[in-house]
C-alpha cells in the first residue's frame, strides 16, 4: 500500500498495522494502551494525546470541542489515572465562522469544569480556506497514576470477568444519522462524557481492575479483540448480555452496520478479577454513568487470543478488528 | 470579524487578540508564555502543546517531522525546562503518499534520539482528501523546571541586556523561498534545531536569566514586544546588533518584508541580569547553536511597554507586534 487510505484512521486493523509496523517501532512505543506511563519519582504520571476530525462538528449530545476534552480524560482514566491537566491545540480553517468557534471553546472550558480538570496551554493554527475542514482539535492530557493500580491486558487472567459501563453504539450512531439525514424515536445522542469520576469510585471498590479501556474508533469488538491478543487469552461475550439501545439496533439494520463496531465516547469496557467482580458491578450501577453496568462476558485460556461472541440463538461467533473504513472520522 | 482569518493564525496582534480576549478566558489561562507551569509536588513542571501546519511539509534545512519535535522542546526549554517527554498527534489526509509519511516520521524519531527527548504517544488520524493539506502534526511536551528558576516577564528589570543566540529570519525565509521558487547563494537554509542543550548550558552559566523565548511565528520583533508589554518596560534595541545573514535581506528585500518579523526555528532571545550577561555569552558562544549569540539591547523603565530600535542611520522606530498574515503556515 503506497498511500494513506481512509481506513487508516478508523481504529481498525489497518491503523494498527500502520502503528505496529511503523510508528511504534520508530518511536520506540512500549505499550499500545491508551496513555504513555511515565516515572517522575516518587510519582507515576499518564501521558495521553488525540485529535479531534469528528464530521459534523456539532451533533446530537455534542461537538467536537467537548468530545475533544472527554475523549482525552478518558484515555487517562482508563490507564488508571487520575486526569489533571489537559493542552488543546486547535487547526482552524480560515473562513471558519467566530461564533461557531465561539461555542466550541465554551463547550470545552465547559467540559473542563464539569470534570475538574484544568485546560493549562493551548495553541492556533489556521490553514488557508479549502486545506482544512472546519476546526481540527488536538488534546494532550496528563494525570496521576492512582496507587497500586496497573491497567495492563498482561494482568488479565483465566476467569476474570468483562464489565461494560453502559449501552453500546450511541456516539457512533447519533453521528451516522446526523450524517445521512436519519431521525430516530428516540432520538440518538451521543454518549460523550467523562469518566473520570465513574473510574474512581470503580477503583474505590477494588484494586483488581486488570484491564479497562474506552472503546472508541473500532468499537467493543476491536477493543476486546486487542485484549485477547495483548493478554494471549480468549474472551467470551454474550450478545444478549451486550446493552444495545433500540434505536441504535435500527440504525444499524438500516445501514447495514453491526453495533459491536460502532464508536462509543461514554461507556467503558473493564476486566476485572472474577471475586471482586459484583463489587465493582454494585459501585458502578451506583453511578450515574454506570447505571446501565453489566457483566457481558468471561475470561478463558483459550483459543488464544481469541475473542468468541455465543449469540442469541445459541451460534457461536469470532469477533475480529474492524477492517477498513466503517465509519471514518466519526471523532 | 465574524470569521477567523489566516491572519488569525500568523502569530501577530489578531492571533493575541484571539488569544487574550476569547481564549485565554475561557480556559481561565493565568499566563501566555511558552508553557504552563504545573506543581506535581515535589516537582514543577512545564507543559505545552503547539500543532505545525507548515507548507510546504519539506523545504531547505527540514521537514515539518522535526520541526514538531524541535518546535515543542524549545517551547519547554526557553520556559526553563528540561524537555523529557512529547506526544505526536498526526492528522494525515487521504491519499498521502506513504513514503512521505515515513521520512516525516524517521524525522521525528531521529529528532527526538538527537534532543535526547522521548515521544511516548501518538494518535493518528485520517481525513477525507481535500479536507486537510498532506499531513499535519501536534506534539505535546513535558518538561522538568530547572530548580531556582523563574522565567518570566514581570522578572525583567531595568538594566537587563537582551541577548540572542544566533541570526534571525532563516526559517522563515528559507519557507518563503520555497514557496516562490527563489534560490539564494548561498542558500537559504531552516534554522530548525533543538535548544535544550544550549539553554541547559546557559543555566549552568547563571540562573540569572529572566525572561527568555524562541521568536518564531511574529519574529523577534513580536516577541520583544510581548516581553515589553508584560513586564511594562521599555527595550531599546540596536539594528547594527542583530546579526540578519545578508541572503535573508536579501530575500526580505525581493518580497517586500522585514526580518525583525520573520519566523525563527532555531534561536532564542534571553533578557538576562546586567552583571551576567557577558558570563551567559562567552558560554553561549562555546555552544554549536550559541556561535553567533550577541547582546542586542537592553532594558530600560520607559516609555513604558515600547520597543524602540535605534537605526544604523541613528534614527529611532517604534516596533510594533505583527500585524496580520506577513507569513501564513510557516510553522
Amino acid at each position: 500500500m503506497d498511500r494513506i487510505l481512509l481506513g487508516h484512521g478508523s481504529g481498525g486493523s489497518l491503523m494498527h498495522d500502520l502503528i505496529r509496523q511503523f510508528l511504534a517501532p520508530a518511536f520506540d512505543l512500549k505499550d499500545t494502551g491508551d496513555s504513555a506511563i511515565l516515572n517522575l519519582n516518587p510519582h507515576r504520571i499518564a501521558f495521553t494525546t488525540d485529535s479531534y476530525v469528528v464530521s459534523p462538528l456539532f451533533f446530537p449530545g455534542g461537538n467536537i470541542g467537548e468530545l475533544a476534552v472527554y475523549g482525552t480524560i478518558n484515555d487517562l482514566s482508563v490507564s488508571g489515572a487520575l486526569p489533571l491537566f489537559l493542552t488543546a491545540g486547535l487547526i482552524i480553517e480560515e473562513g471558519f465562522p467566530m461564533d461557531d468557534l465561539k461555542r466550541i471553546i465554551s463547550s470545552m472550558a465547559e467540559a473542563a469544569r464539569k470534570a475538574g480538570v484544568k485546560i493549562v496551554a493551548g495553541d492556533t493554527k489556521v490553514v488557508n480556506r479549502g486545506k482544512g475542514d472546519g476546526i481540527f482539535i488536538n488534546t494532550a492530557g496528563v494525570g496521576l497514576l492512582y496507587e497500586g493500580i496497573d491497567i495492563s491486558a498482561r494482568n488479565i487472567s483465566k476467569g476474570d470477568l468483562v464489565i461494560i459501563s453502559g449501552e453500546i453504539g450511541n456516539h457512533g450512531m447519533a453521528i451516522m444519522a446526523e450524517r445521512n439525514g436519519m431521525s430516530f424515536d428516540p432520538p440518538l445522542k451521543s454518549d460523550t462524557a467523562p469518566l473520570n469520576d465513574l473510574v474512581r469510585s470503580m477503583f474505590e471498590a477494588t484494586r483488581e481492575i486488570h484491564f479497562m479501556r474506552d472503546p472508541t474508533r473500532g468499537g467493543l469488538a476491536t477493543t476486546l479483540k486487542e485484549a485477547a491478543i495483548e493478554s494471549g487469552l480468549c474472551i467470551r461475550i454474550r450478545e444478549e448480555a451486550i446493552p444495545v439501545p433500540p434505536q441504535v439496533m435500527g440504525a444499524c439494520e438500516l445501514l447495514g452496520l453491526d453495533p459491536l463496531y460502532i464508536a462509543n465516547e461514554g461507556i467503558l469496557v473493564a476486566i476485572v478479577g472474577r471475586k471482586d467482580a459484583e463489587k465493582v458491578l454494585m459501585r458502578m450501577r451506583e453511578h450515574p454513568l454506570g447505571r446501565r453496568s453489566s457483566i457481558i462476558g468471561e475470561v478463558d485460556d483459550s483459543p488464544e487470543g481469541m475473542v468468541l461472541l455465543e449469540t442469541s440463538i445459541g451460534g457461536k461467533r469470532m469477533i475480529e478488528m474492524l477492517q477498513g473504513e466503517q465509519l471514518p472520522r466519526i471523532c
